[in-house]
């Protein structure tokens, strides 16, 4: 398909390149809300990423997330992911389908829509991830917090999502049956 | 709710009971495709029950299945009868939401419908658990076989279905994107 | 099935023999929160019924809901009630697929559960249906109203809803990406 | 988000910029199998595309599709290829969820995965979309037919579905419950 030769980060794009290619097209992303679950599959926590930026000092909350990159299959995308917000040993157990939640619209203007991403016009596959492991973020600036559905829910947490991410939050406590009342 | 003495199988009918009531609504039952899958999540093989007759000596294939008990709920009565037909070792991971893949109507009839069930009206909601321990059905009558989506999908195994399952099975295949073309 | 004389009225029941069957097995019924949406598929309002108790004063918010009849399909008791609680001239649209936005378990005693019921212990298949005529409803006691996405996520009409069921409503804005945040 | 000037044909691209982002990331893409149902939502029929080739004179089936343009939302695109490949009088009623029944993954090479398109790695969002009007595809090349569920899960009919939609047509059927046995 390609001319190019084999690539040792296939799928990888120089930055350049991702920038002309999101003025093109919309940006294929997975996310995944990782939760710890009982024997009888309820949710007992959500797993919310905290990121301190390093220029501002804010804190802002997140889902796990990243793109699909070309040949790469939605499911490696998503293991690929979790793996790179969770660590090695968070053992996810990934969806026996892939069809998700939620499917996330993102655009580039904050007010058009639900959630926006000042970088770009991204949908994104959405999925609630069991973990039974242990997580550990790779990256310095990340940090991972268990909240409760209630905690979860709550109107502050919520706002605090980035790009708008409470509206997903809460529709995947929905798909689980744990949004509080 | 009920004036009756504290029951020490609680939802647990006598016969006369249970035919009574079948006479007059739909039953409703839950019922499971164990599957084994990989890191992706994808189903690597499917488990299909094999049940002999005492009596005829024919063997049949079916699924995980039971009855939802007064007072308990889905998930209770799915994780009961995961034990009931797998063993207490098969370790089933419960889905985290409780919508099912199917809600799979058996009629009393057969004809009338692609599903039957000749004792009743029946009402199954259908989930594909995935499961990571050993299964060893618990009745003697009862054998587990794995197969894989190639093999369950073969016309004559969907036929040896009891009640017209091998159409819900199918739909079971389908919905974790595993029916083979 | 049955050795009953073919029966007027297949699936009713004597009120004692609907008591006496509700102390047996959890009742199975379908839920339906209607909806207009535009061209795009996009909820725009939502139908609430209000009823007024004749013996209370007090007014509740409810969903169109009924039992499924024994011999019926989901389908059918679908299409029945909501004739029964939106009259002739809803023009629903139902859903190609049977699987529910959420499966909703009503438990005798508060307290149990989110939701409940004093009856009896119901399943409750729930579904979201788009609607294109007039809703007219047959029984004097009930009356429709149309509310926006926001005015349905109200904390105060979920909360006047009937058993519980606020939480199953915003389940099903959730599940049609109309949650507000 | 873009320093270009306003677009007439937002979203559109030029071949080269078309390619060279096709070697890039995953192409978003909705797909849609058109259906006329019953008043009980049950599909009676599923309409397929028939394109003939000018160069080669061979016909091939496929489903509506089209990609999702930079700026798009998913309805939106959804709805306008619905629009070009059926015409402006088929009334289709988009879901009012955007969960599709499969997220389709598209490789280039044929053999790597079930679906392939030599053009490109694509990720297709799938509905079920009952259409209520008069069908006419306003491209010359292209036919509508309406097949029953029988005939369209038909073997032969199947595999001459492009880049192996065959499979994308019977998860169709399956998740609205008309796969045939």
């Amino acid at each position: 398909m390609s001319v190019r030769t084999p690539d040792p980060n296939p799928g990888w794009l120089p930055d350049f390149a991702l920038d002309e290619t999101r003025a093109r097209v919309p940006i294929l992303y997975v996310e995944a809300v990782p939760v710890r679950i009982n024997a009888l599959g309820q949710v007992e926590s959500i797993g919310i990423l905290l990121r301190g930026s390093s220029t501002t000092g804010v804190m802002t909350r997140t889902l796990v997330s990243g793109r699909v990159m070309h040949g790469e299959s939605v499911r490696e995308a998503l293991l690929r992911n979790l793996a790179k917000d969770l660590g090695p040993t968070a053992f996810p157990q990934l969806p026996a389908s892939t069809v998700p939640f939620s499917v996330a619209e993102y655009f580039p203007l904050p007010g058009v829509s639900t959630l926006y991403d000042p970088r770009q016009h991204a949908v994104s596959l959405a999925y609630v991830v069991p973990v039974s492991g242990e997580c550990n973020p790779r990256q310095d600036a990340l940090e991972l917090t268990w909240l409760t559905p209630e905690e979860a829910a709550n109107p502050e947490v919520l706002a605090d999502m980035e790009g708008g991410r409470g509206a997903l939050l809460k529709e995947a406590l929905a798909s689980v049956g744990a949004l509080p009342q």
